[in-house]
C-alpha cells in the first residue's frame, strides 16, 4: 500500500468514518479505521457490528493495499499535520509510514483479515429523500424513542412509505411522536421497517452539514442511506411495533390554540420548580381564553398565566413537564392546537392549521383533584 | 424589601455574582447570593469565605431591604423570564415574590445574618492597571501554579510590583512561569504578595469582556480587584515564596532562535505519542541548524525537524511535553530564544529580541544515553 492524498479531505473523510468507530468493544479492530485503496481512491470503513459508515476521497496511488489504523490516533495525527498532502506507506510487517512537510511518523497497523464486511445492498426497495426532510423528521421524533429495553422494539423508530408520504415514530410508553414528510418520488407498494434510535442518531450527526439528497435502500435485514461517497447502513430491528393508531383518541373535548413560543417559554420556566419537587410535574388549567400553568416545590411556587382560544369545555391536566418541553422544542410552527379527551386521557399536539405533518400524544399524570 | 430592576443587568450581574459562589460548602447560605437594596441600587454579593465577589446594578427601590436567594436557582430563573423588568417584593417570612410578565414566582429565602461580611478594604497599598495586561499576565503563568499543596505557598502566584513593573511567578517543582507587565502609574516603594492560583482562575474568568482599567488594592490578609461596579477580593497566601531567582541559570551553552509555531505544532505532534507511551517524553536533538524532535510508543514512533538558528553547542535533551506545549501556547511572539546549559539543566525561554517580558523555565527529564 502507497499513496498520497489531501490532508484536509482526509480530515473530514477521518470525522465521518469515526462515527462507525466502536466505542466499547471486545474486538481490538473494531476501535480501528480501514484504509482500503484501490481505483486511484481511499476508502474507509469502519463498523460497531450494529452500524457501518464507509466514505471515499481521491487519492494518488502508487500501490493497491489495505490497512487497519487506530481511529483516535490516526485522526488526531492528520488533524495535527501542517502540510496539505500526507504520503502513506505500508511495509511488510504492517507498519504504516506517514510523511508530511518535516513530520515522519511510523504507525503499527492492524491486518485486515479479522474486520466485518461491509453489508452488500440486496435491493428490495429503495427511495430517495431530502436530507432536510429526512433530518427535521428525525429530529422531530428521535427524543420520543424507548430507553429501556424492556420492549426492544420501542427502541427504534418506526418508518412508514406509501406512495410519497413517509413517517417516522417514536413511542416510550409515556409519550408518542409522529413526524411526516414527502420523497422526492412516489414509490410503488409499501414498506415498514423499524430502525434502532441509537442508528439514527448517529445518521443524524452525518447528516449535519450534508444537503442535498439521500438514497435510502434496503436488504433483508439493513438499512442504507448513501449521502454523496458516504454509505451509512444499520441492522433494522425485527418484531413487530405497537398499533399506535390505536393510542390516537378520535374525540375531543378541548381543543386549545395556543403560541408555542410562550407556551414553551412558560413550560420551561414551571419545570424550574417542577425539577426541584420530585416528579417534574406541571399543572395546566385550560380555561376558554387562558391556560395557568403552576408548579410547586419545597423551595417555592411559580403561576403563569397564557391566552388561549379553547373551543371546547375547561380541563384540569397535569403533565411530566419534560416530555411537554421536548415536543415544543421541535414543532416549527408559531401556533399549534392541543387537543384533549379528559383529565386523565392523552394530550394530542397537532398543527393549528389543521395539517398532519406531526402528532405529539403525551399522557398525564392523575393527580388527587383539589378541593 | 421592594424594588424592580432591569432583567438583562441583573442577569449579567447574576452571572458575575456566580464566580463568588461556593460548590461544596457545609454552610448552605453560602449557596445562595446576598441580595441587598438600597440608595436605588441592587447590590448582589457571593463567597466562599476565602473569595468574595460583590456587583452592583440601578433598581427602583420602593423599601430597602435584604434576603439570601438560592444562586442556581434565582440565576436559572431570571434568565428563563421573557419581559424586561422584574419586580421582587419580600414579606414577612422571608418569601420573595418575583413578578415580569406574565409569570409569577414566590421563592422561599434565608435570612441574612448568616452571612459573611464581605472583607473591608483597609488601603495599605493600591495600584491600577489596564485589564488586558493583567488578564496576559495570568494566563501566562497560571498553568504552573502547583496542584499539589506540599507546599501551599507553590499553589499560589506570587505578584511583585516595584516602581510601574509588575511580575506574576508560578513554580510547581517541574517548571517556572514568570510575565511581566506595566502599571498605568508608578508607585512608591514595592509590593509582594502570594494570591491563590484557584481565585486568580476565578477573577481571570471575571476579566473576560472587561476591557477597561481594574484598581487593585490591599489590606493585611486580602487582595481586592475593582472592576467598574464589580469588586473581587481574595485572601493572600502567608509564607514564604521561593526565592525563584536563584533557580534560573546566568550560564548558557545553547541559544537557539526557533519558530514558535513550528516548535508548537511539531511538539504537539510528538506529544500525541509521548501520550501513548506513559510519562510524555519528547526527545529534542538540538544541532546546530536543525532541531529534531522524537517521540517513541508501542503504537508507533515520530520524527520532527525543524529550522534553528544555534549559537552554541549541540545538546541532546528530553522534555515532559506537557510542560513545553503549556508555556509555547501562551507566548505571544513568532520568534523566541531556548537557552540551555546541559542535558540535565533546565531549558529557558525568553524573547529572541531579549526583552525580559517573560521567561520559561523547564526542568528536563533526565535519559539513559543511548549508544
Amino acid at each position: 500500500m502507497k499513496f498520497s492524498c489531501s490532508r484536509d479531505a482526509l480530515i473530514n473523510a477521518l470525522s465521518i468514518a469515526q462515527k462507525g468507530v466502536s466505542n466499547k468493544t471486545t474486538l481490538p479492530v473494531l476501535e480501528g479505521i480501514l484504509f482500503q485503496v484501490y481505483n486511484n481512491q481511499l476508502v474507509l470503513t469502519s463498523t460497531d457490528l450494529e452500524i457501518g459508515v464507509q466514505t471515499s476521497i481521491p487519492a494518488n496511488v502508487d500501490m493497491d493495499g489495505e490497512i487497519i489504523l487506530s481511529s483516535n490516533l490516526i485522526t488526531e495525527v492528520i488533524r495535527k499535520l501542517s502540510g496539505e498532502e500526507v504520503f502513506f506507506q505500508k511495509d511488510d510487517s504492517n507498519q504504516v509510514k506517514i510523511e508530511c512537510l518535516l513530520s515522519n511518523f511510523t504507525i503499527k497497523g492492524f491486518p485486515t483479515d479479522e474486520f466485518p464486511e461491509f453489508p452488500e445492498v440486496i435491493e428490495e426497495h429503495s427511495f430517495v429523500i431530502e436530507a432536510g426532510v429526512l433530518k427535521e423528521m428525525i429530529r422531530g421524533t428521535i427524543f420520543s424513542v424507548a430507553v429501556s429495553e424492556n420492549i426492544p422494539v420501542l427502541t427504534g423508530l418506526k418508518m412508514e412509505i406509501e406512495n410519497e408520504a413517509i413517517s417516522l415514530i417514536a413511542l416510550d410508553g409515556y409519550r408518542l411522536s409522529l413526524k411526516k414528510g414527502k420523497l422526492k418520488e412516489p414509490i410503488d407498494g409499501s414498506i415498514s421497517v423499524i430502525i434502532p434510535g441509537k442508528s439514527m442518531n448517529e445518521l443524524n450527526k452525518l447528516l449535519s452539514g450534508y444537503n442535498e439528497n439521500v438514497i435510502v435502500k434496503f436488504s433483508k435485514t439493513q438499512i442504507f442511506f448513501e449521502m454523496g461517497n458516504t454509505q451509512f447502513t444499520s441492522r433494522l430491528l425485527e418484531g413487530e411495533f405497537i398499533n399506535y393508531k390505536h393510542i390516537i383518541p378520535t374525540e375531543k373535548a378541548a381543543q386549545v390554540k395556543v403560541s408555542r413560543k410562550l407556551l414553551l417559554e412558560s413550560s420551561e420556566r414551571a419545570a424550574l420548580l417542577a425539577r426541584e419537587g420530585k416528579n417534574n410535574l406541571i399543572k395546566m388549567d385550560f380555561n376558554i381564553d387562558q391556560l395557568i400553568l403552576t408548579s410547586n416545590a419545597e423551595i417555592g411556587d411559580v403561576f403563569e398565566v397564557i391566552p388561549i382560544e379553547n373551543q371546547g369545555d375547561p380541563i384540569k391536566i397535569a403533565f411530566n413537564s419534560k416530555f411537554f418541553i421536548d415536543a415544543l422544542k421541535v414543532i416549527d410552527r408559531d401556533e399549534m392546537s392541543i387537543e384533549l379527551t379528559t383529565s386523565v386521557g392523552p394530550a394530542v399536539i397537532v398543527p393549528a392549521d389543521g395539517s398532519d405533518e406531526f402528532i405529539y400524544l403525551i399522557l398525564p399524570v392523575r393527580i388527587a383533584e383539589e378541593a
